[in-house]
């Protein structure tokens, strides 16, 4: 569709694989057996969760319903709290932050925290620049009180620069330029993106997250395991690795086999890691998010 | 456009006048004023917020970027977290608790929670059902840290019900039911709602969440000042207090100049009613939300 090869988008991405939804999927639809596999793990039932937050930019419904609803409803979950947060491809940060903030209040004692996405729906197929860089996904947590005193997610860095904001967006079809059925080019509705202004912010908050959160916690970048970051493109984050000074090989990558993912990419990097045996209890991890709004967002784990 | 007249809307809905935004104006424009009267009272600068969240079900953009992150550019907000919630019509009880628990978590320390919602964009105007209820507006609270141990908002109540996910929803234009130029109706890309199943959802959840927040909160009826319900339709809020054996002209109305302004109807009625003068130091405020996803919510607020 777009006049661009496979070596292309490797060399300049990283990206060889991404994985579609069918069209019969839902972001709901996708978040079904994540949230299940992150339950499991987690050792609780549908009883057991207090809240639901799903970070989507790609939500079963445009406004209303919420997928938390929708996913409430297909977990068998009995009435718990539920909402969609919307902070694009630093929701799941946004979301593992806003868990730990309600269980630490005392307000939820397990919360399902899911990032699902379906942005091949939203993706101009026509724009080289952008149709290349996204795939479909979805990633859970279970965010649990654990014994008092025990904390094994550190209180997180997030942050905003609206002047950004069109420089990542769906352009028409809110209430800024609403959507003219026979007026407005259907092109209009999809995903369009300014990759040099996104490339220049997403390089400098990486570099300042994971600053401001090792300073925060009395830490050096040689007392992390891992830099898990949104995974956007290979040159953001090795351009991000460099002007920090830190080893690239320390941030884990796999947007060669997902592409980006958006809210789902951080959960879906974390659950690799686990299932290939890469984490150990006490385990430092710092997960990095970025993306429209402009949003970001940072949080430290220390792995169970 | 609908066959229907002012008699019939006032007596079956209380509803007489609403607001209706003007063509340039999106969500963040209606959230403007109302967060900066909201700041300018609670005597906080753009520089003390450590937080914007805008409840809202109908954005600026579709999906990406959040409104909030357009507020936090237009309020002068230096790179504050800024994340949308979606939880429709309690989306402000939503936004009040999640403030609350960052506040009460050490996560921020001033909150800035907006309701707003400009529906005549997305009403079917064809529709005499659903057209008639709905208004644009916004409102605004900022949540701080108080002295210790002094809590002025209690734990709320949230829950939802996702088997109702689409007897009040925009059907068509997400994931789940995608819009195809050309081919879906337009106005399938508009809000639908089945009024009766909504009716006797709200009108069940409202008698609970009152009677829920009293026990909870070791209260009776006699105790609140006010209730501060969702302004959907008189005849629901009489159903409620009726079934309640309340008091219904504790339940503070003011549908008729404003009629249903979703996530936005809560804290419109909260500024009006400390306007008016309605509110004395240490009175106890019970606002109750409910809407689309299923979801529903409560919160008791000690007005200071």
């Amino acid at each position: 569709m777009v006049d661009t090869s496979d070596e292309w988008i490797f060399s300049h991405t990283g990206i060889r694989y991404r994985h579609i939804a069918s069209e019969d999927q839902a972001a709901s639809d996708l978040a079904v057996p994540a949230a299940k596999k992150a339950m499991a793990k987690a050792g609780v039932s549908p009883d057991d969760i207090d809240l639901i937050l799903v970070a989507t930019s790609t939500p079963d419904y445009p406004g209303l319903p919420s997928t938390a609803c929708v996913l409430q409803e297909k977990l068998g979950i009995p009435s718990a709290g539920a909402m969609d947060l919307v902070a694009a491809c630093s929701g799941f940060i946004y979301g593992l932050e806003t868990a730990r903030t309600y269980v630490a209040a005392g307000a939820a004692r397990n919360v399902l925290v899911v990032g699902s996405e379906i942005y091949s729906r939203i993706v101009n197929w026509e724009d080289r620049g952008s149709s290349v860089l996204f795939g479909d996904g979805a990633g859970a947590a279970v965010v649990s009180v654990l014994s008092e005193g025990e904390n094994r997610i550190s209180p997180a860095i997030l942050g905003s620069r609206g002047s950004g904001a069109e420089s990542l967006c769906r352009l028409y079809g809110g209430t800024r330029h609403p959507y003219i059925p026979g007026v407005t080019p259907p092109e209009a509705l999809l995903l369009q993106m300014d990759g040099k202004k996104v490339y220049t912010f997403a390089v400098a908050v990486i570099v300042q997250v994971i600053q401001d959160l090792l300073d925060q916690n009395g830490l050096t970048f040689s007392d992390l395991a891992y830099v898990v970051p949104h995974q956007a493109n290979t040159r953001i984050i090795a351009a991000a690795a460099k002007r920090g000074g830190w080893d690239a090989d320390r941030f884990y990558m796999n947007i060669e086999e997902y592409a980006n993912t958006s809210a789902a990419s951080i959960p879906l990097a974390l659950d690799e890691m686990n299932e290939k045996g890469l984490l150990a209890p006490g385990d430092r991890v710092l997960c990095v998010g970025f993306g429209s709004g402009l949003t970001y967002g940072g949080t430290l784990i220390t792995w169970g």
